[in-house]
């Protein structure tokens, strides 16, 4: 591993252009609010990168040094390149952790990690949503009490279509009745994969404490100790063959 | 769950064409033994499908009618058609069970389901493996003894790149020195995955005893009980919602 | 597996004795109520037991010809001799289908075999809990909807140290602000074990049909097909050794 | 968690003392060998235990302060004391990792904390052993090859009768033609548990790199960052019920 953490996030940027309540929120956009605490917080190397620039802000060269990437997009999942997705994916098996932020349910990296159609039940009503630490001795867990509180809150329920979880860190309970997996791992080749719930773009849910210290927790939990190549191998026998 | 199980068994059925040690095996092809035995060991209602048939051999209406789906190929993986590998993978997230045998660990639909490389270490050497029940009391181990024997096989051996099984049922031993996860199972949406080693297409591995038990209980583990619709609803709130 | 599966019905049988209410709710005893209802519904071969009879209810004999055992304890667990507790942890381990049930987690048996503490957050305020079906295809969750509800229950919330389930069925939401893993599973040697939280002897909670469904879903998929010795066996080699 | 990692090596002590073949390869027992390589390799703060000592080497102060401890025996699992496995096992549920050695598979401690009998099968025939890393990116396998050997083992093979682990780091291969999980973890509470196969007494097993680099790495990977506290905490409601 880098002496330093070298995390990209990367943003959709779009809602922030289009919608004042947004921008007012996250006035450089949720990438820039998000870098600012990882860089302040734990002093990572931190880049960001938005649908909208050339190579759709992930140039090989910046895939092939970042650590950790974290993912928020919504509304233009489908204008991500395919070919793109391929690297990703092929980034996060050799070792690149992968967080995935909020609507990135339904982003292709995530999609394809999964397998599934990472389907939920949704709603937009202003509600609390209440987070359960269901494993506080897990690493993304550090330094939060039983619980933490979002006053409001888009809600995402279950059935939540994803493989079973490694861990379920967070469980999350909604004032309008109902229960999510809110936070969640998996391993996929050599990557560590977390998906974390809270994040809407029209509440600030970015400038929340113990969010900003589950994303810290989470990029260092995340990020490999070193990179592996894919290979298929046609060994030789290690001990005679009798035939 | 239909009272039989509707079998579809698909096949590359290249090899059978083009090597005559292949064809002396499986005269008809791979596809025709493994159905000829699921139908009088089991009862099941089987169909064949083979790449060269219209629509890939699986047009919708038995993609529909397939309740699980037994998956061979090796040499024309990358010809199957992306858009046959969409409707496999949206039936097996509906619940319909999936197997996935031997070199088919390299398909399209497999990598699809699992996220990674699937990549494995192999070697052609004609050698013996042991294959060792861990869980005998897995439904796709019943009848079986603590091992079985396969005098020569194609060798494939750890590590193997895919996501921590939700079991591990099968362990193989080879002559040359490696090892293998040789019978996984995972569930992707509703569906069940078997991916099952044995079976390579210059050994008589399909007409092994122990092998074709394993295929019919396999066929009854993944075998489900209804579908279900993919959808993510977006209901209003069970709970009087505050604000 | 048995042509009808065997159940035996365990109950502690003191709040009955003891509490007008509960007497109310079951006449003659917890017990009697769900294996009237797991006769009538599934025809299940059902009996019962409790701690105050001879042998606390278990004599070798019923405990080797039970297939699936609910055990329903609350004030009592300190007074289950440690002797029974060995054997039904062997009977699981052999095969023998386990569900426990509400107040069950501190049961001597289910601590013995889960290895942790079974802690948990708990609070009697009349609360409504709403339980979500996290898996709608597996077999426990067998024609049930989205969820069901429980007007009136005890509060169960999380963290529950438990080990990581194989599967989290349900998912509880309570009125009061806490969730909790309300239907979990795990293998145990050869047996299977299903944790099911509701149940509270105050309320008519096992008068509820969508809680009979659950625990006759359960004790099908509970039931085992076989038994299996225990042993560690000092074989010969199956090849030589060249030493 | 404590600058310094706190270890403490338990060993049984008595094959050493009457065997003079053991006495020859460990002098000073299994835990001094064990204790000076992780001193020296890891600078880990590290104490030795033994079971002759008073309160068998594990007195509550010994206990309370270590971070991980290592458990070495075969012959007197029966003399452990059950209070003091009792103890043992609230420990690690509180956070104290746990490394369970060889034989060590059958010790009261690894049985409690598992839950199942933990039977293998076993031979002891000179035979070589060859230990695949399934899992090269999990810190316990930092550092290794593909593969390592150790010439001469004791034999143990499958069915291992333990609960399906979180990872399988190590699968070894025999050359008596078994297969064995050699490298398992599981979390138990808020502890960490690995279960590593080799080391027989009679081989310099606990000499060999590969084998002592495992050992460095699983306690890394198994001390906790803090403890926590058991409870059962029955608070007032968080939301307001309506009753």
């Amino acid at each position: 591993m880098p002496e330093r953490i070298r995390v990209t996030v990367w943003n959709e940027f779009r809602h922030e252009k289009s919608n004042e309540k947004v921008r007012k929120l996250y006035p450089k956009g949720i990438h820039h609010t998000l870098a600012a605490h990882l860089k302040k917080q734990a002093g990572f190397t931190v880049k960001t990168a938005t649908l909208d620039e050339p190579e759709q802000g992930l140039p090989d060269k910046l895939i092939n040094s970042t650590d950790v990437l974290l993912w928020w997009g919504h509304q233009a999942h489908g204008e991500v390149a395919d070919s793109l997705v391929d690297k990703l994916q092929s980034r996060v098996l050799a070792g690149m952790g992968l967080i995935v932020l909020h609507s990135g349910h339904h982003s292709k990296v995530f999609r394809r990690l999964m397998g599934t159609t990472c389907n939920l039940r949704w709603r937009e009503a202003n509600e609390k949503e209440r987070i359960w630490v269901v494993e506080p001795s897990h690493p993304i867990a550090r330094g939060l009490g039983e619980y933490f509180e979002i006053p409001h809150a888009e809600m995402y329920g279950e059935r939540f279509d994803i493989p079973t979880p490694d861990k379920v860190v967070f469980l999350s309970w909604f004032e309008g009745g109902e229960v999510f997996r809110s936070g969640c791992t998996w391993q996929r080749g050599h990557g560590r994969i977390f998906y974390f719930r809270p994040g809407h773009e029209t509440y600030p849910i970015y400038h929340h404490p113990d969010v900003l210290q589950v994303l810290t927790n989470a990029v260092r939990w995340a990020a490999p100790e070193r990179y592996f190549e894919h290979s298929c191998p046609n060994p030789a026998p290690l001990e005679a063959i009798r035939g």
